[in-house]
């Protein structure tokens, strides 16, 4: 079944209000099964409005308009609809008294225009608002569906939950079930030249999305239950693991990559410090955004001045003077001494130009440095961004969890191989 | 003239992502003086994306496509225009170079899928990406114009910017001017309260926007050339400052609530440490966002553990046990300690429970003490905070930085009076 939805309000054309509701119902259209092909956002414009359900009504099954339900002459969207299916329009009281009851219990006195809120089309279905004035409503006629939700997503959301999911899923025969492969360390391009043949298929469909340094694969599946569909998405996952291997940091779309880090370092009983010069604190939010990250994160150390590097990460000054800054040899020094310091078992520092200033022909802005010392064994890799200060400054700080990552997984197998190495022993 | 929107992406219609793309252009648009009656979302399909670009040039003069300009067979947004306006394509060997030496930098191997890139509509006008592979197109032909631009907002935004602003602004008769008032310290209604009678005018149109921590109020005004636009917005400017006063940082969309701090810090010749619990990072962070803010902010303190909080800040191991790590009592020793520490003037500390988890009865979820030192002088405040994790992490730290602006313009003025009184003494 097809879907379609219009977003109705003058303040989404100004840019003044961003339109989460049109994201929030499509995320719930496609869990439903319903294929969304056009989304549209239409004026208080009744012509317009008027053309737009017209359109709708000639390629999709259902329709869900959001907005456009309220009490002032603006809000036209019911109007429009009963035109469309030239259906006269009733005071239904029940409505009414609900109105009435919350503008009491607001202490408000109710203005006369409000009463437009309990105008019904003859036949429609009303969905009650728990959070404000003007009810839902749907329409059914010659197997279209019309839902009208009012716009304000607090009132939206509940209203879609409560009534309108339970009722659009009755209309279903199919589920779609999806999984997100997370990727990083291999970018865009490289993962499609990978899986170019996988994502041809129909069914289940694999379609990359780039994140700051990240690429995402969304594996969905569309059949009659959610068992059979997970029955399709599960080998594709499979194959893609096989293919892409270690750089899939997780198929959970939860799960973010600042976690990963965290899970690897509490599994393997290890503390983690920062030591950041261009990055400023980036690197430590991202791993305190993650709950419970105290288990593992004690402190961090932002060295943006020569004297902060030598004084927190014990950095030598002759080591600052003969390379600067911005060398490996002091990305590698702040991440020795930053363990120190920190009486941690694991340091990432990260040293850069992140410009606009500050970038010469030797050292250009982007040259960063991230230096990661896991148990007394220190790398440092150099890297090359563009962009923007901010761009720069985000992709360091992705480089840097994909880096901690790649050796924390390598300490885990060397770990491993030792633990085996002793059963073996053992025997 | 009338605009269009064309959002283009399959990850929009399965809802797996916001739409800002169309907001930010949906009000760069309107600040051109172009009227937009409709936006629409279309997924990555050749078809569809036809049929919607054919209706868009039958009602508008000027359309704006973002997204599908990628390197994966997915993108097809070029190639659909180029059919629709019956142009060949041609590999631009500048674009060429200029992916070439953007992979050269990052130090990754080319794929082939990304010289589709650089394949260009005949006679396009090409638009450099400065964040990115892909560049952006404008083709103009019959009176109507086409903007292409690449999807990931950090790519599209830079480029509008840069670029397609000035481009769009020729193209229309009126021009519009708008001057942004940024306000911290006050809530979006409070503000609303104040300035109500001038949200009504029509030239200039005043209008609110709700920041994390801010509210920004826009005068926007319409009139043959921008010298009469000005005059139009510049006594409703005035008008806002005697009412709003101090809580109003900047009245420059480009000036950030951390510059106005850093270029008070420098102005007063202070320097700046941070000593941050719960906000891990993410003050420090936004300072260090400031180009040039290493003249005023040398180091940071990221001081989760009570462990850190003790090394870096001093802070006593009584107070600790007495009060809890989230207590005004250790914030206050966090903000001497940190200055101390750092040898800076000033320093902010911050300690709070960001939650999910931690909160008790006593001290709930969103509890946050920020304190200010400012040579010696320290305040601390409480804050109660509400929303998820990052919410009140970001809440946090607009607040600290609203309440560091607040101490140092009264350190400032206190300063300027012993300025004035050593003047008055000298005659």
């Amino acid at each position: 079944m097809v879907v379609e939805l219009i977003s109705v309000g003058t303040e989404l054309l100004l840019g003044n209000i961003v339109n989460t509701n049109a994201a929030y119902l499509a995320e719930k259209c496609a869990i439903l099964g319903l294929s969304c092909y056009y989304q549209s956002t239409i004026g208080d414009n009744e012509d317009r409005l008027m053309e737009s359900v017209h359109t709708a009504l000639g390629r999709a099954d259902i329709i869900i308009l959001a907005g456009g339900l309220g009490p002032t002459g603006d809000d036209l969207t019911k109007e429009v609809v009963a035109k469309v299916f030239h259906k006269e329009m009733y005071m239904d009281e029940y409505t009414k008294e609900q109105i009435q009851v919350l503008f009491d219990k607001r202490g408000i006195k109710i203005t006369d225009n409000n009463w437009k809120q309990a105008l019904i089309p003859e036949g429609a279905i009303i969905l009650n608002n728990d959070n404000g004035t003007a009810p839902g409503i749907i329409i059914e006629e010659n197997g279209k569906t019309v839902v009208l939700l009012p716009g304000p997503p607090n009132e939206l959301i509940p209203m879609f939950e409560k009534d309108v999911y339970d009722f659009l899923n009755k209309k279903t025969p199919n589920t779609i079930f999806s999984k997100v492969v997370k990727i990083c360390g291999i970018g865009e391009s490289a993962v499609e030249e990978i899986i170019r043949d996988l994502m041809e298929t129909s069914n289940p469909t694999v379609a990359p999305y780039a994140k700051t340094g990240e690429v995402h694969l969304r594996v969905t599946a569309m059949a009659k239950c959610e068992k059979d569909a997970k029955k399709i998405v599960k080998p594709v996952v499979e194959e893609l693991k096989r293919r892409i291997g270690f750089n899939i940091y997780a198929t959970d779309s939860a799960v973010t990559l600042e976690q990963t880090v965290i899970k690897l370092l509490r599994k393997n009983q290890l503390t983690l410090s920062t030591v950041e010069s261009c990055t400023g604190g980036m690197l430590a939010a991202r791993l305190i955004n993650v709950s419970g990250a105290s288990k593992s994160f004690h402190e961090g150390m932002i060295t943006y001045s020569n004297r902060a590097k030598r004084k927190h990460a014990g950095v030598k000054k002759s080591t600052l003077l003969k390379y600067g800054a911005v060398s490996s040899q002091v990305a590698k020094e702040m991440a020795i001494g930053g363990a120190q310091s920190a009486k941690s078992d694991v340091s990432i520092a990260i040293t850069g130009i992140a410009g606009p200033d500050g970038g010469t022909t030797e050292k250009p802005v982007g040259l960063t440095y991230i230096a990661c010392n896991i148990c007394g064994k220190v790398r440092v890799k150099e890297y090359h961004f563009s962009g923007n200060r901010a761009k720069i400054r985000e992709n360091t700080v992705a480089a840097a969890l994909t880096l901690t990552r790649l050796y924390l997984l390598e300490y885990q197998n060397d770990n491993n191989n030792i633990i085996i190495l002793e059963k073996t022993k053992k025997k």
